[in-house]
């Protein structure tokens, strides 16, 4: 506490999703404590951050254990969102995801115990579950094999969580997310198409045969989700699958892109139910455990790739 | 191949499995490649596998990334049975089973990519499924919440295992055990009660109530299972439970070590449903998926607990 203000760390502050937590934090009061390396995260990202008088930055990489030593001083939670979160490139470097995802998940919590902070919240993701045979799929699925570098490495990290709540008292919340889209949205199938049409409007090169069905959610929900869990549960250990009651495939979400772009191109498909080595071709959550809280998504999978698709002609420019 | 010889590479080469997975091996033929860092690995339990002509030793740390570039060539199966197994201590050094078990996993995993190596048999454990509510419990039981370091660790090697099985097609074996028991045990509540009745043969002190309920298999049947697994899929990943049809409760365990030791002492416990943090009180396998392969165990839960008793005897030359 500091001047009475309860006081948060958010790591991969500078990324898309934690960028929006700092923000959501600090229009709730707090004092934020933000981390990141700026690998992917952008500095424009902390600019009202920044203006808010309430927000500190730390330059640093997480796989330098000493790094948290100093600035989890008073932090009452921590938000660990820094990730490589690109689960498409795994296989060209293998030890990344292993590396930023498990071992940097490591150091988090081992500082926390140090430090002796109370609570965290972790992005995870519903690559975990594989190929799962229960869709849509409910927290507690059968335990599933791996297919992705990325999937194993956020299961991983998980497991270490629940492993240190259970030995040294940390209060978990682990939230198992869709793709998700909105303000700040920097990877993705999004962004993807709309570099390619923004190269060539009269062309697009699909992966996969577009049939891919996926399930996403608007990062503005997917945080609040967080930020209700957190407030409303005593549990010590709390997993939350995140996502729309919805999906859509591949080729509808081009058809709503190209539409609010004005564009009709000529479609390839590179072909195979997956569009890459992990890719996972049907992804669709059951998130009633979520909803039993009283949140609800506020908008539906088409509204996010509208949203996501004006925030990317204002960002570039177009 | 070497001379026709199928060449096989083990890491844990010293320890109470990896040692007698060696043994195995060359009685089948193989010529074997032992890795061990001599942490908990003892030398005489290479005697004989010293004596064969067709083993070789390497003394070194998994944790050296190069350790494993040169041992690997031309070997066919990876047997990764170097552990840190003692699932008690996890809390008083929080980085080991990370470090030992997940970490050197990856490294072992990279080395086999980049070696081209097809084939891995992993030894992971029952503590992977936490508390589960499924009890006996299959290998595909409700996606658990981990509840020690040790199931964490392990469960994380898992998850990287398949997911490099899936990106570069490494033949997976994933084995959960039950603790083991037999010739070369060398850790685990036989060994703690012996050695305190060693010391004074009046008392013996019980962590837990006595009433945890474990599962045990004698570690010969274990190693059968392990090869006839392999010898028999062609799957690419197979994750298979290895236990007993049956568990004991730790005061039976007690009542036959006493037994056999011909010793009356007085019992004193500690208290509480678990022995330690992150103990499970109730441990018992569904083996049905290994048992569909023909193998069964050849000893009960009682008759593995009399046969460690008589080689701890024997080994401490009481």
């Amino acid at each position: 506490m500091n001047g009475g203000r309860e006081r948060a760390l958010v790591t991969g502050c500078a990324g898309f999703v934690g960028s929006t937590v700092v923000d959501r934090l600090l229009c709730s009061g707090f004092e934020v404590v933000g981390v990141d390396n700026f690998s992917t995260g952008r500095e424009e990202f902390l600019n009202s951050a920044a203006a808010s008088g309430r927000f500190e930055l730390i330059r640093g990489d997480l796989l330098d254990e000493t790094l948290l030593r100093e600035p989890l001083h008073d932090v009452g939670t921590v938000f660990h969102m820094a990730a490589n979160a690109d689960v498409r490139f795994g296989t060209e470097h293998p030890r990344r995801d292993f590396e930023q995802n498990t071992q940097v998940t490591l150091n988090v919590l081992e500082a926390m115990r140090l430090a002796g902070v109370a609570k965290i919240a972790f992005a995870s993701t519903g690559s975990v579950y594989g190929e799962s045979p229960v869709i849509p799929t409910p927290e507690d699925a059968p335990l599933p094999i791996q297919t992705s570098l990325y999937g194993a490495s956020k299961i991983a990290a998980e497991g270490f969580i629940e492993a240190y709540s259970e030995a040294f008292r940390i209060q978990t919340f682990i939230f198992r997310f869709v793709s998700l889209l909105g303000e700040r949205y920097t990877h993705g199938h999004v962004i993807d198409f709309f570099r390619q049409l923004r190269e060539h409007p009269g062309s697009l090169h699909v992966l996969g045969d577009g049939k891919q069905r996926k399930s996403y959610l608007y990062v503005g929900d997917c945080v609040d989700a967080m930020i209700r869990a957190l407030s409303q549960s005593r549990d010590a250990v709390n997993v939350f699958n995140l996502g729309t009651d919805e999906y859509c495939e591949v080729d509808d979400s081009i058809a709503w892109i190209t539409r609010a772009l004005g564009l009709a191109p000529k479609i390839t498909y590179e072909g195979g139910r997956k569009g890459w080595i992990g890719d996972n071709p049907f992804i669709f959550l059951d998130c009633a455990r979520m909803r039993k809280t009283g949140w609800r998504p506020t908008m539906t999978i088409r509204q996010c790739v509208e949203r996501t698709v004006r925030y990317l002609q204002t960002a570039s420019g177009v």
